[in-house]
């Protein structure tokens, strides 16, 4: 579904590349075009015309400019692990990896900052960063590019303690349509001057400009980390029990809702014995006088609400299990249902609303005999209700999804929390955002006007 | 000075407005117009044509529109306690004091959230969130309006902890300058939907639209804070001490270092006698048993950095002495110099260069024989030199802060951390931010073609 634009059908672009890149980091290759297709998201592929591997900024600029002036497609492309079809290049073009620039190119223990370039995953920065005894905390569960993490403004499981990306971005290097390089922010931990572009820039999956370099900000490991699952006889308790702890302040590192129905999943599939009830899955970090408070103060609060187990691992064997088996429900699901694929929803609501939004979401799945496990970052009200989608039910996932975020935005919430738009969610922006949108599209036109970055993505502007 | 812009000179401002609003709401009156000529710093007054008063969202519509289609300019007024000349109506045109638009339109313990109105101050929030056991966390000193906090992406003492206004702002209504209505975000937590307009308003200054509602995020009052002071014998042993705690992640509620001169001068107008070496004035916040392990560490930590001295006050008249000493410290040196204006330098820096940043800031107020003081937010690497100025001294001033600004970004710092680039700033904005100063040009300009909101604030437009 390639559409023509500008120059693209007129110009033979690998020739024209040579003269920016070495050809060796310039491919057509079939395979290579098809791994540059699709993300890990339900959405129908495409295939870039071309897709090229640059290692440093000035190849990126000269692939911007040249792409600006010929109005050509550009695509930046991370690992692929986006969920709502960000990095499928709908109308061809150039797709650019960034996994030949994933370099660190400082690490700074006293400032508590680490500078990157954007195809360097969590898992490679974090192994890096343990050597300093830091880390850094947003973790999406896919090993994603720290590049497309800032792209979608990604989040996860430690969100509630350490916030989104957007809270750990200090600084963008972003080259813009026409090949200008901008630096979005400082070093400083703090600015009020001029307008906040950081944040403008993270989350705008690639319509604005291509990340070359982020400075992130990072933390001290913890002197101590615990994790534990408590098991309460209800959801509306469960989630009761969550809100209060956030209002008291425990700054609690994780806390991960488990239906009963997904806990019984994983005790099949993961070979645990854990009891069949909603379950928080919880973590602290902290000096050990600090955690030790904690759990006292959660074990008392939740036991108020009615939580009737609490198990903890402090050692490193008993915490890993248990987060994989948190983990895995997504491929606990797809394991079960062979070659077909999933749909993640991805609303989050305030807190007040999430019983309702889960047990809504819930009702849905089971009425329309669908299968799906609901999992959710309870801290931040936002929760993924996963559904196995084949071509049979195609419609019937549709419409459970579009109800899950039609009831989100009822309550103030939104129709992402964490996986950004992409093709996914374009259709509810309107709905979501009103004239807000109008000023998005207007911001998008004034920096990219000829509309070569990620062309029909997050909204169209016709 | 004010500039003839658009129609300014050739309608009858206040028959006009008349259609908008009720007269008595509008006002020509030489005293208010003088009131809202000038803000607590000390760039020269300019006076508004006329001052109005809206109630209600619609009249803020209508102004705006009304404005827009006169290319008349327009300055939101809060509390007028900004320091960077924000408010200042270089321009002339209509000054908008949202002083009748301060109620709190809700407040939700459950989602720990609050909708108000701009021209709330933080006090009058505070007093009634303390009744629900929330508070605001916050604090630039003055008792400013949240509308005016969020316009200059305002902090303070607390913001180690809790952030910055960009952190607490959850969603913003916001009139154009076309006179259309949006709101920047939702209800939600965290959201990756679309461009976040939140962190782009927040911080504008007043130059991209005016606010009309701001929900925020609030947070339950903790069991126990505990204040203290701890003394050093040297700034860069203090330095040490506080980015260390930071590192190892204790959640310090705030910690500001103040200079021994300034503790000198603390004792002399409080009738305090404290110990006058460089001090931490720090704050704990949370349950009894983690302010206990925080403080235990703390007092280890900074004993290992040459900390000789480390008193608490766990009751509130100690803690409130405390602060009192702290904050007065303008005032102190205000009082020593009656009749003179004080100006603030306001730059942040990475933690590594902070004690070099307050050392050279020093070094240039004794060099010119200057009369200042140096207060730091050191946790966030934000520090102000109070320097006392007059007719005579005003180049000298001028040229300080100026060396002060090219030091913090000459170490990738900003030119000002928390109050906002005004008319102070924006000589440095290029500097700071090069071609990005084209984007947010760009942006202004695409939002507000006929650059009728505060203009002359953050950057020319020629």
């Amino acid at each position: 579904m390639n559409q023509v634009k500008g120059d693209l059908k007129s110009i033979n672009l690998v020739e024209r590349l040579k003269e920016i890149l070495p050809e060796d980091r310039i491919t057509t290759n079939e395979t290579v075009l098809l791994n540059h297709s699709q993300d890990e998201s339900f959405h129908p592929s495409s295939l870039p015309d071309v897709v090229v591997f640059p290692q440093v900024k000035e190849e990126v600029v000269g692939i911007l400019r040249f792409a600006n002036d010929h109005k050509i497609p550009v695509v930046p492309f991370g690992a692929g692990s986006g969920l709502e079809g960000q990095t499928i290049p709908i109308c061809g073009g150039i797709t650019i990896d960034f996994q030949e620039m994933n370099k660190i190119m400082d690490i700074n223990p006293r400032d508590l900052l680490v500078v990157v370039q954007p195809g360097i995953t969590r898992l490679q920065l974090n192994a890096e960063l343990g050597k300093h005894g830091l880390f850094f905390p947003v973790d999406p569960g896919a090993d994603a590019t720290i590049g497309g993490m800032a792209s979608t403004n990604a989040s996860g499981t430690t969100t509630v303690r350490y916030g989104a990306m957007k809270d750990n971005v200090r600084d963008l290097e972003v080259v813009l349509a026409d090949g200008s390089v901008i630096h979005t922010g400082s070093k400083a931990k703090k600015s009020s001057s001029g307008y906040r572009l950081t944040e403008l820039f993270v989350g705008s999956e690639g319509t604005l400009g291509a990340f070359t370099e982020l400075t992130l900000q990072v933390y001290g490991i913890p002197e101590v980390t615990v994790a534990g699952r408590a098991v309460f006889s209800s959801l509306h308790n469960a989630v009761q029990a969550a809100t209060s702890l956030l209002q008291i302040g425990v700054p609690i590192a994780r806390m991960e809702l488990v239906e009963a129905i997904t806990i019984k999943g994983m005790n099949k599939s993961s070979g645990t014995n854990y009891t069949e009830d909603t379950t928080l899955f919880l973590e602290f970090h902290g000096s050990k006088g600090n955690v030790d408070g904690d759990l006292d103060i959660t074990k008392e609060l939740f036991t108020g609400f009615g939580c009737y187990q609490f198990d903890i691992e402090t050692d490193s064997i008993g915490r890993k299990k248990l987060w994989e088996v948190r983990h895995n429900h997504l491929y606990i699901l797809k394991h079960a249902n062979p070659g077909k694929k999933v749909l993640n929803t991805d609303v989050c609501v305030p807190l007040s609303a999430l019983v309702e939004a889960i047990e809504f979401s819930r009702k849905c799945i089971d009425e329309n005999g669908l299968d799906g496990s609901i999992i959710g970052h309870i801290g931040d009200g936002n929760f993924h209700a996963s559904i196995v989608l084949d071509q049979n039910n195609l419609e019937k996932v549709d419409s459970v999804n579009e109800q899950i975020v039609k009831f989100a935005l009822s309550v103030g919430g939104t129709c992402t929390g964490e996986h950004g738009v992409g093709l996914g969610k374009m259709k509810y922006q309107h709905e979501q955002h009103g004239k807000a949108l109008d000023v998005m599209k207007s911001i998008k036109k004034v920096l990219d006007p000829s509309n070569i970055l990620n062309p029909g993505k997050i909204f169209r502007l016709d």
